[in-house]
């Protein structure tokens, strides 16, 4: 098998070349042609294809929902795949010791934007389908159905919104993703609960143009100034809590055998930090573990703050406006539109009135808490245990993969989140890589996932 | 002299096409060549130029001060003029109604970066010269040394080193500077105090490259969000006050006579939002007016902040970094040096543990206040009244020239703010403008206050 594995590879390097970044509107055309690429594929495997829009929306506006079925016997079990063929943005372009959209293998690993997050994840599958194709022949006896969306990076809510338009296309008896990670190299991990999310922005504006800071300072009210103080009122940077009033009604908090379970999963404080791109130190909320904080507690994050000069020198101006993203990952039970909502309304209640302020909701994901002990999360372990060896971590993540709740939800199926990442994988940071072994050996556990499907 | 003053309009247009900006590195031959184009056009009117540098600086790291002197009788009156040459940064360039450096003339002000400040101002100078050479013939009765420097824009200390180098090349009976203005279009203006400022940079480092904000939120500290703390408890935004122990230590408070005087500034809280960029409202230290505040007490702003994702659409990362740009604009007393520190101490003592916060000082520059019953001063006065009419105001203001603090307190002569800009110049900002008549007459009334210069 060999051969066929490096054909796979350079499969994926074709895949990875394309940079489908679905946030800038700049790569609109590429976004496209990785659809294209991943339906092609698809289309050779004996898929039939359609490149879905949401109701309302085209191609002028929207990145389709790359769908594909082969049902050789409605009898049969059907399985469900979801990946996504977008990636991150590259910024900062100049920390990359590579180009992100000329794949290499260096050192073990694959390094490309997307690599892992999830071209090469869920390229796992196609390529495990492929194999697949060759021993199951003419006929297959598992029904198959992809569900890969182009929008997964820029909280696009096209999939989510075919979802409900077209339950029954998407219907499956179990549904699998591989969007996730294992908690360390040698610890298969199934994910069983993620994180909501609520992305927002808060714009400050104060005049048309910069100003002055000799001639107008002390005069108005400066926009970065006042945005620091809204931003610093959010949470208490000591405790670590959400100051938002009512951002915990909510909340499940974790129980006394989940805290147990928590505590099994092997933590490291300098290994930690060394994945966490070489951060300085480690911060949780006050009563919580690092992992309780990032795997089951609610966070808030600053994704981008802006304004003013960020230039060499110093330019003596009190900006015209000032900008931030917000962003907030939420646990089982809160709602993503509520806590939005909340977000606003605490905003506009602290906001100065020398200037003018408001928010805006840029996207929101469901949370979800899958049942662990169903027959389909057995079979995804006992495939991970026989490629991987070791026994396999059952983990919650403070990833949003708002799809998978909502698959659970409204089309009532189990999602296995099987995941080949790995922690040091950078992604949506510069280098971003996922190992080449696990991307050999998940294209292996998908095989035999696929196959434990077929006997019950 | 109609012809002649379109010739000097011409002339000024030479200059204001050379884009030089000091701050940036790029800009570096343009500055250079703006600096030749000053020296060149003193040399035409039989001046002898230099190029200084600062002791253990060379052209490789500096912009020089372009030295000038036409001494013709040692017995005869010297008058110092200084301005400087470099301009501000352009950005953010799309709000440009034409180009930055292409000056043309529109509704009787010339558009261009440095059209006011202080190339244009600057220039009324040399073209007043220009003028009185022609009237004065082989023989000056009065004795002029130019220090026309390139660093004003970006805080460079060249001049304030070449001035404690070399006191008595700079040595005059009086010195003058235009780069100042008007209070308003029918009010000329002379300052008679300006601010010192400490221009500050905090930069807070988390980790080596943004990482998941899912992944990784809650498991650190995030950057911005310290930042914004940090920066939320620099001041208090209800009264205005800055909140650093010991900042108002030194302060000079004005007085009841000063509070007076300054009330007789006209004061229209429209006008003055539509001249602050069309800001949306006023906002002042509690217990001062916005002109108290602006012009006689200390402030503080944000020039510029940055972290993470500023892009279209949402990057859910955790920023690597976060930095601002922070300035204290200071009163007479207050040692800017001792700002600086007691703002680095603060910073450190309320930054968190779990990041890595460093502050660095950008510039400083001392405040100053100037006695206001000189002769020099009087003679300025009458020279404004010939050419423009109506009342000389006296007056303070926010903005910061630390060499005229210095010329004033280390080389102890008078220094006359005869400034001609007017308050909708928008100097450091978009479409910086000087009007057409201010030029024309700024040369008329420094010819006046040349000739009153040389009858006692």
């Amino acid at each position: 098998m060999q051969s066929a594995k490096e054909t796979y590879l350079e499969e994926l390097f074709e895949l990875l070349r394309i940079p489908s970044i679905s946030a800038l509107t700049e790569n609109k055309s590429d976004v496209m042609e990785a659809a294209d690429w991943v339906a092609n594929y698809a289309g050779q495997l004996g898929f039939k294809t359609e490149m879905l829009y949401a109701e309302g929306t085209s191609e002028q506006d929207n990145h389709p929902v790359v769908y594909a079925e082969r049902i050789d016997d409605h009898a049969n079990p059907t399985v469900l795949i979801y990946g996504h063929y977008d990636v991150q943005p590259v910024d900062p372009i100049d920390q990359w010791k590579s180009d992100p959209f000329e794949p290499i293998v260096k050192g073990g690993n694959i390094y490309a934007r997307g690599s892992t997050d999830d071209k090469g994840q869920m390229f796992t599958h196609l390529a495990a389908l492929k194999h697949l194709s060759e021993e199951w022949g003419e006929t297959w006896p598992l029904n198959v159905k992809l569900a890969i969306e182009g929008q997964e990076e820029m909280g696009g809510e096209n999939i989510e919104a075919l979802l409900s338009e077209m339950p029954d296309k998407f219907a499956a008896d179990v549904a699998v993703v591989s969007d996730t990670g294992f908690i360390a190299e040698d610890k298969p991990t199934l994910e069983y609960g993620l994180k909501g999310i609520a992305y927002m922005q808060i714009d400050v504006r104060l005049a048309d143009a910069d100003m002055h800071s000799g001639l107008y300072g002390g005069g108005v009210m400066n926009p970065a100034n006042a945005l620091t103080q809204i931003l610093a009122q959010l949470q208490d940077p000591t405790t670590g809590k959400v100051l938002i009033p009512g951002f915990y009604d909510d909340v499940v908090d974790i129980d006394d055998q989940e805290r147990v379970n928590l505590a099994k999963i092997p933590f490291d404080k300098e290994s930690f930090l060394a994945e966490a791109a070489g951060a300085y130190d480690t911060w949780s909320e006050e009563g919580y573990t690092t992992i309780e904080h990032t795997a089951a507690r609610p966070t808030l994050d600053i994704n981008g703050i802006w304004a003013g000069f960020q230039g060499e020198g110093a330019k003596t101006i009190i900006p015209a406006d000032a900008h931030a993203k917000v962003s907030m990952r939420l646990v089982a039970n809160q709602d993503p539109k509520k806590i939005g909502e909340l977000f606003g309304d605490f905003v506009h209640s602290i906001a100065p009135e020398q200037v003018v302020v408001s928010t805006q909701f840029i996207h929101a994901g469901d949370g979800v808490l899958i049942d662990v002990n169903s027959e389909y999360m057995r079979k995804a372990q006992a495939a991970l245990e026989r490629t991987f060896g070791g026994e396999v971590i059952f983990s919650r993540s403070g990833g949003s993969i708002p799809v998978v709740a909502q698959i659970y939800k409204q089309l009532e199926m189990d999602v296995i989140l099987m995941g080949y990442g790995l922690p040091d994988d950078g992604l949506h940071s510069p280098n971003e890589k996922m190992g080449l072994q696990q991307f050999y050996k998940g294209i292996d556990c998908n095989i035999e996932f696929y196959k434990s499907l077929i006997t019950s």
